[in-house]
């Protein structure tokens, strides 16, 4: 079974960064399979690429090692961590780019502000252990001379211990969700807009109460729950592939459409109220 | 040898959805090889997609895997397929997207109009064996769900014939060549524009006579074949790397020179008339 | 051990170029690991394309062979070759875009002026030997039906020596480094802006004094050295992860900051001059 390792970044495709980090992987585990989440994650994305993770990891084997780097604050005081968790491992900046690796329940208590530092129940470490390092760490590039390496070697099999000391606090950004208002209103945003111009909001499906209900965004009103894209013309609300209600329009665009972007409101009420 | 397994979506390579489709196949076939055609397929491009697989097919090894997903039914009744040649095995909705699987001679037959059911030697199946879909299937990503675990299963030796039931009719777009005219003269229409400009039409090498020609595209006249595109200046005509008539300005851009894009038409005309 | 072939060409990556030099390359190796560095290189930029690869070669494995094609002079009697050095082999058409395989005290000896033939000390090829090339070998495309194919050979284990005859020069590109004027200033220029807006020059680390200086460029005055881009605000240079001066504002984007694009004037002068 090879070891997977995945890269989510904001470097951008075609530049030098992206082929250093594999040339390094490769150098330390020539073995390694490497699969590119995306490197198109807006400059300092923190919340976008988490959402990526959270929306991809899943579907990779166990053991698959997630690297992800979106980092405003690389050579600051901020920590380098990897995260285990039962089905994978996951490597990156302690700024909650990794929340993906949290259990849900423990995102699900942060307050819906911010990120905020969460402990207790989650394996993390910080990435002290120089002996993985590339030499000399560049300031500006932990990507590749810290996360990069240490990835590498986690795939050799290097023990999860090794990379550093216990952490007992990391960064996490709260639970993506709506949040519930009176008369069963749940108040959300868009979290993601995808190359169709399809919405990717926060009100997760577990949220909705089913197709008797009306979403509006950019001022207009879209009554009840489509199956897929194909079956209505215009604007149509469904739960999409990663589990959250979104708004599209089949061979269209809703954003171009609706004049919307991550970040928007939308708001969901019961048909009847 | 591993097994090799090609995407060309319009998912865009950057967000969730290509990067989920390769979980699920390293999921089910951790030794698979993945490859990327292209994810920049406009939005439901079905011509795009197939002329790009139609281009890049004859150059992989036999036996190779092809998934293409440009599916503006994803979810309705439209079905998805899979077509076996003696060099490859071709997934993805039913819809033309997979033209590349089918004999040429099939594909000649077809009105020039859009795409028709045709059928009779072409060995396909209709994906509907369930035990090789992940579970639940989303109806608006088959991609993920149904093509990318069908893929996974044959290139770990699934017999093809136990992905569904066999199909006698398959949707094909007709074959890419220009409507031949009286005189010796061919209408065609640019297929493709590449990223330097190129104007990849859809005239055959077959159909061109020699050199001795007259091409017209976008109110301009180019007499005679260029050999490649390093000896000349100014607009030529050339026959490109794919087997087909293209225009281009060396150094330059012949698409902004001559204010043409995909699906505008080209005329070729012999010299002497 | 796998053998690592990678790509950095201008052919872009969504198109059919790439896809059939990769299916090229696994038809002939298909145990060849290909890493993409980038297929974003302006069309037909030699200097951008020997720049990411200068950048990115060094991070690589031993023996990896790197192809890069940014080749305006395709079809024409410009040679395709192929250079080794202790740590790689590289491939391509001898227009200086392979110039990262040159000893750096040859490049330094050349003149700023531009590209010109070198010789010496270089174990360079000329692919001749057509027993490695696709047949036909389309005029246009030696990509996929000469530098694919060769480097694939070469991955199997084919001698180096059987590509072809050896070259006494070949075409190569200055070092990139500012020149020095009177009073230890540093007359510099844009090598490559990233995707944050970093832009780095070609001022080599080795001929920064320190941090008592002062960067000019787009009409703003930066003094002094950061460490990293976490640590100020505004306007700052710095020294990049590829060891040349950069300008960059953290968290903001410099190249739009200032106006300035890939080419554009640099100084640096002495703190105290």
């Amino acid at each position: 079974m090879p070891s997977f390792i995945t890269l989510t970044t904001d470097f951008g495709a075609s530049g030098p960064y992206v082929a250093s980090v594999k040339g390094v992987i490769l150098g330390v585990n020539p073995h390694a399979v490497i699969v590119d989440i995306s490197h198109d994650v807006p400059p300092q994305g923190i919340e976008h690429a988490a959402f990526l993770l959270e929306s991809v990891a899943p579907h990779f084997p166990p053991g698959t090692i997630h690297v992800a780097v979106a980092d405003p604050g690389v050579g600051t005081s901020r920590r380098g961590i990897s995260v285990r968790t039962s089905a994978a491992v996951y490597i990156g900046p302690d700024n909650g780019v990794l929340s993906a690796a949290l259990p849900e329940e423990m995102r699900a208590q942060l307050a819906a502000a911010g990120p905020a530092a969460v402990g207790g129940g989650c394996d993390a470490r910080s990435l002290e252990n120089a002996a993985f390092h590339r030499r000399p760490v560049n300031a500006t590039f932990h990507g590749r001379d810290i996360f990069a390496p240490v990835a590498a070697h986690l795939a050799l099999g290097v023990p999860f211990e090794d990379v550093g000391p216990p952490l007992a606090e990391i960064v996490a950004l709260p639970q993506f969700a709506a949040t519930p208002l009176a008369g069963g209103a749940l108040a959300g945003r868009i979290l993601y807009v995808d190359r169709f111009g399809n919405l990717v909001t926060n009100v997760r499906q577990s949220q909705v109460p089913g197709p008797e209900i009306i979403t509006e965004a950019g001022g207009r009103t879209i009554p009840g729950l489509a199956r897929t894209y194909g079956e209505n013309v215009g604007l149509v609300a469904l739960i999409g592939s990663a589990g959250y209600l979104e708004i599209a329009v089949p061979g269209g665009d809703a954003a171009r459409e609706l004049g919307l972007s991550a970040g928007d409101p939308v708001m969901v009420r019961p048909l009847r109220a």
